[in-house]
């Protein structure tokens, strides 16, 4: 049986852009998170703003939420839509508006992933810097403030933002910004909508800055006694204003579980994975001063690479550490995503690997530790009974202690459902200003419910 | 005869923090723009925030406007308490709250001048680089989202940002963000703070990102035949990838200008002036490199220096053309400030060379290319009828171009009063949701009223 909202769709849309099968209703009942699935009433897969100017008035009229999916690798939840009504899928909407590389300067549709826009832009000499890992759409790395490796040389997915078209809830479609590179014209409603996880608006279009692809690319990698002199080699890396392209951790814990899922035999020590990149002299200079104050400060190893498959090798426990925690068979993974200032990040790091040990659970610590944050990953037996209370326990102590010592419950990941339970902690009064923020531009609340608040 | 608030401020202050002196009046009047003086009712010296709350408490309680008062070298009127009421001085709140230069990060309050901060900071190799000319109040760039010279390096003042401490037109007291160098923890409330001219409330800490200062620093010049070229030699360069520190435009009519003024003989012709900075062998690579495009593109003259002394005597034009233009006796100046993507820069200029010669008035064109923004200096006497509205005019023909080329009426000055009539235009739907949120901030219109809408 049609509920009355569907057969709207269908007539409005079109039966091609309405969807209630069941792939599709699995498909965005979840995303790469630990976080319970939750099927959606139907799909919609709209293919230009008109379209989803329809799916919103349909949404207002029968006062169905709505939540926006884009490439389901979230690790939140954002996507799971827990009150049911509509998923709207952007698949269809993946296309570049304007590219004006001269400007260095993209608009997309929000479906977009980052490696379908890199390929356009990289025969230009441009890229789209920001790398989460996933191949995110570029609407759920906005939605979300994704970052990643790259961070701690172009920021957030937030700063690579010029203008974002975005359909409201009362069906007005704004744009937040311009093409111009400054502004300080009138109240910042690009950052606003950047990171509220479609809780605001459905972003329609973007605008994005692209970077030049630097001309020389080196990775290097060293080892260390613990993951507190990772953490002090790494900030005294960034003291020197070397302008590292990536900077990351990977315990010993986690090089193990490599070793373990892949058959690998990386060196079971903490390791600092690095990436150097501008033009050839500089990299030279910067790679050779790197070494020079890496050695001082203790490291055991220091390997180099600067061909690509090499360096790709030389990355690699780094690169699949996620799907060796993730792919223990029968076995599911919570993850921190704690960002604290880089002085704090020793201690942090420390209490992480206690905290993990006390739980009895096997984890691991990696992350971006250029930009003072880092993940955990924790394996717990769902079957098993106070396991799972267990892995969470460890998450929320980390997060807790990440805002007493200044920092945020997630620099990257966003709120969605996991961190919904630290938001008070960390913003107190401010939270106030931002449920009201929220009231104000989604009254009724169809607009992704139940997440951030 | 003391009006009730006043008393109440004089009684809950204590009579040294609150003055109705004539000469502080008349300093609250104004700011360095053209826009027409009005005194405040009274001036409060905060020494803390509990002062600021104090003030905002009477304000409510008797509904007064309230408008901060940081330098008062603001270009658009922002300082100018137009519905009189209180002019809150931020000079007594100028400590450093916590300097962390292990974290790069320092938290100062707003009364603090961007010179007495780089001063404190510079000791310890670090540097806070936004430079709008003046020696504005960090509190005061925040508020208007300043930059200047180095934003094509570093962004505008709302990029250095990582927290805000505000008090609310209500009362309440909220932290805007934390000192994690990333966030995707709720709605990004720093970013809609800065800029926002002090209508969504009053800023009483503010926590910025510093940067290491460079090793070496090289200062060049060059001339070309007309603005279009230097506008078409500043795209060029930022396609290299040079990440120059500073590139300004001064047009052949602003160097005549200076000339006369001062009684220098620089050569008359529209100058792009450089600074490169970074590590010795980084620099001159880019001032060799930078040269060869440059002669390429056809410069007449390619002058550099090094040492500290000689580049001021080489930027001295760029620094003394403000002062050209606004110590002619007895005229007045207006300035546009539009930005637009650097492709459209150099039909902008030309439009803007345009535009003054048809004023019939002495005017210039100088400014941040690199960023896309750029101002013009138009004289005109106050004393003569038509001549303000010609000025006027000129302002405004350039402002609504650039927002056609997809740019912004103020790529830094701020809204203030004289772009009020360019924000539909600029902003069109968002313009109400921009309005609701000043409702929703401050329902009594008490935030420094007639600014920004």
């Amino acid at each position: 049986m049609l509920t009355i909202f569907i057969q709207q769709l269908i007539e409005r849309l079109g039966r091609d852009k309405v969807s209630q099968n069941e792939t599709e209703l699995f498909r965005h009942s979840h995303d790469e998170s630990f976080h319970k699935p939750v099927e959606p009433d139907v799909v919609c897969f709209p293919e230009n703003r008109q379209d989803v100017e329809t799916i919103m008035g349909v949404a207002r009229a029968f006062q169905v939420p709505v939540t926006a999916f884009g490439a389901g690798s979230g690790l939140e939840g954002q996507a799971i839509p827990i009150k049911k009504g509509i998923s709207i899928n952007f698949e269809r909407m993946n296309q570049v508006v304007n590219f004006s590389p001269e400007d260095l300067l993209i608009t997309v549709q929000p479906g977009i992933t980052r490696l379908q826009l890199n390929k356009l832009v990289n025969r230009h000499g441009l890229m789209f810097p920001i790398d989460p890992g996933a191949d995110a759409t570029i609407g759920g790395m906005v939605a979300n403030n994704a970052s990643g490796t790259t961070a701690v040389r172009y920021g957030s997915t937030r700063d690579q933002l010029l203008n974002l078209e975005v359909v409201l809830a009362n069906g007005t479609v704004i744009h937040t910004g311009s093409h111009a590179k400054k502004s300080s014209s009138g109240y910042h409603l690009t950052g606003m909508f950047a990171g509220s996880e479609g809780t605001l608006g459905i972003i329609t279009e973007i605008t994005l800055r692209l970077h030049g692809i630097p001309e020389h690319t080196v990775a290097a990698r060293c080892t260390f006694d613990t993951p507190k002199a990772c953490a002090e080699a790494a900030a005294a890396i960034l003291h020197t204003g070397i302008p590292v392209m990536r900077m990351e951790l990977v315990d010993a814990d986690s090089i193990s579980q490599v070793n373990t899922y892949g058959g690998y035999t990386f060196p079971v020590n903490h390791s600092l994975f690095f990436e150097f990149a501008g033009t050839k002299n500089a990299v030279e200079e910067e790679v050779k001063f790197a070494e020079q104050l890496m050695r001082e400060l203790g490291c055991e190893n220091w390997d180099i690479a600067s061909d690509s498959k090499e360096r790709m090798e030389l990355w690699k426990a780094r690169h699949e550490l996620a799907y060796a925690y993730r792919h223990i068979k029968g076995m599911a993974v919570t993850s921190a995503d704690v960002c604290v200032p880089i002085s704090r990040l020793p201690e942090l790091v420390v209490y992480a690997r206690e905290v993990i040990s006390k739980s009895g659970l096997l984890g691991g610590i990696f992350g971006h530790v250029g930009d003072g944050n880092f993940h955990t990953m924790v394996v717990f037996d769902p079957k098993v009974e106070g396991e799972k209370e267990k892995a969470e326990y460890t998450n929320e102590a980390l997060a807790l202690r990440a805002i007493e010592l200044g920092g945020t419950c997630t620099g990257e990941h966003g709120v969605g459902l996991g961190k919904i339970k630290f938001q008070e902690k960390e913003h107190g009064e401010a939270l106030t200003i931002m449920k009201q923020i929220k009231q104000l531009l989604d009254p009724d609340g169809l607009l992704n419910p139940g997440k951030i608040f």
